[in-house]
């Protein structure tokens, strides 16, 4: 399911169904679980078999699509009534992620505005699933060399930090975060990845590392705190991060300690970046106090592997998402540039002309 | 080895040798190891059975008396010389914490100064170990209360942070950053402690919370990440550390990720404290720049239990200490009272005096 130079693609509609690589199984084993029913894709993406805002989103488009071509009748009326209850359970996966909704809510729309049958629908929809797919990759193509763009232009070969995976794993392919660190990398301007492990779920060390490694990408874990000591011995020149959801004016959620890394960015003077689809941007939310914050459950922090880390008796508390405010990002890397915040509602002008 | 009232003590002399508790093994057994000879003291302090600063001073003060009863000679001179090698293993293994070096320090001091055979120098060797247990005692409850004082006083009931272990474990008992939550516990000043879990070696999981759960007190554990998202949401009113080693203007060395703590609580404008002993501070260093870091196996950012976190051909860094500038410390807070950074050097003078 790789092609030949080890590009990853963590969402493929294979033989009338999805495949999507276990990223619970990553790094010790790449293997693929196969999805033919919009249940069995609502349980992928809950229990994070598939993960990232962009990925959930392409993987939501292919539920909707098995969800419909579940639906026995040729009433479009029924018909779309029950696609509306595959959309509420795909819906009620994850909280945070805008992409889910913005997806969902393309296939719907597709779905009321298709003329013709209930089988006709359906291809449309099929159609509408696969575009999703192939415009994040294109999407993510864009925001690596917009990216590559705004870094800094010395030294020429740069340490870049990111955080948590929003790489080819979290998209249809190429990765937003990743996706920048990918067109560096390229282009001969990337010395090294720094990736923070990101606890609790581990998906720095975990799946960052391992796309790295795919690619011979040089790549050096740290735990998630050593981040500000790294940026003080001046070993990171630009930080990258992906995002969950932004609000208009430019306030981001991402993964748990995204804000912790762009506060001490900011008491460095280090650039901070955030690389996304305009499809994350949530233009009706004027900031980002609004944006709900998932809790997840707390054997996340207390159990890896068979180790238990914490005497019993004590409490947790496990958001998997916190907000950066715009302040602190130096610019939004979407697939039309690169943008300030404060210039974010601007380029949704742009966009829509 | 506690006594009925849950109180801890991770080092006591017993039986004429030293019982540590096993650090390593908590929170999931609460065992000692036997220790009877200066070597295996060494290799207990190495391998972190013991650890946090003040506990490595009176483990190592211990190892030298067990060092001294080895030698087998009465002349003064040859005893002296073998004393002095016992100093070199135990100042060789850790690197960071000055509270080693002033122990071991002040029991060669002893060994210089006093008059009488061989026996009796030994004597005064074992007498001098337990002055330096007991005084440590002394010290942490004198930190403890003026921590207390040196707190906000609103709310009445505080939440603090703290990351690590700089609790009784890492001393003779009572702790200097847990020795404050202490004392706020007995005052009835303290609503919860926030008990950040310290990757890589967890402390903060595995010995704060074990701590706090002996004595229930209410203790929430978070991954590192989350402590400016928590300081963000109003949920934290004061930070308390440890230290490693201070520098006489105030830079102090503590467990990696302090710095980001710190500067995150300044972000929020939240008062964050370093309790330490005196003996803590590292006169001779006029700031932070010249602490050695020391660098740990990256096998304990790779592997938890079992289970192996990474892929293959990944790099890793894995400093276990980081300096905090003194300018983001609001006070240390020391057994003669609670100082600005800038005012350490005269405390010093008064402690002198």
């Amino acid at each position: 399911m790789t092609n030949s130079s080890n590009q990853v693609y963590p969402v493929i509609w294979h033989n009338d169904s999805v495949s999507l690589i276990d990223q619970t199984r990553l790094p010790n084993e790449y293997a693929f679980v196969e999805i033919h029913r919009s249940e069995d894709m609502a349980r992928a993406i809950k229990t994070m078999i598939v993960r990232g805002a962009p990925a959930i989103g392409v993987a939501a488009a292919y539920g909707m699509y098995l969800g419909a071509r579940e639906i026995k009748t040729s009433d479009r009326h029924d018909f779309l009534e029950n696609l509306d209850k595959v959309a509420q359970l795909l819906r009620s996966t994850r909280p945070t992620a805008v992409n889910l909704f913005w997806a969902i809510g393309r296939m719907m729309k597709t779905a009321y505005e298709t003329l013709g049958t209930v089988e006709q629908i359906k291809q449309t929809l099929f159609q509408t699933a696969q575009n999703i797919n192939t415009e994040d990759l294109q999407t993510c193509q864009a925001i690596g060399d917009h990216g590559l763009a705004a870094l800094p232009t010395t030294p020429q070969k740069l340490t870049i930090l990111t955080h948590c995976n929003a790489g080819a794993l979290a998209t249809a392919g190429y990765g937003t975060a990743l996706g920048v660190v990918r067109s560096a990398w390229r282009e001969g301007r990337l010395e090294r990845v720094f990736a923070d492990e990101t606890r609790p779920r581990l998906q720095g060390a975990k799946l960052t590392a391992w796309e790295c490694v795919q690619e011979g990408i040089p790549v050096t874990v740290i735990t998630d705190n050593m981040a500000a000591h790294c940026m003080k011995q001046g070993l990171i020149h630009a930080v990258v991060v992906g995002a969950d959801r932004i609000a208009a004016n430019g306030d981001t959620a991402n993964k748990i300690g995204t804000y912790s890394v762009a506060i001490a960015a900011t008491a460095h003077n280090i650039p901070f970046f955030v690389a996304a689809p305009l499809s994350t941007i949530d233009f009706e939310l004027p900031d980002g106090s609004q944006i709900p914050i998932e809790e997840r459950n707390p054997e996340e922090i207390y159990q890896i592997g068979d180790t238990i880390l914490t005497p019993s008796n004590v409490d947790f508390y496990n958001p998997a998402f916190d907000v950066t405010p715009a302040e602190l990002i130096t610019a939004i890397v979407t697939e039309n540039g690169a943008f300030a915040p404060s210039a974010l509602v601007q380029s949704q002008v742009k966009q829509m002309a």
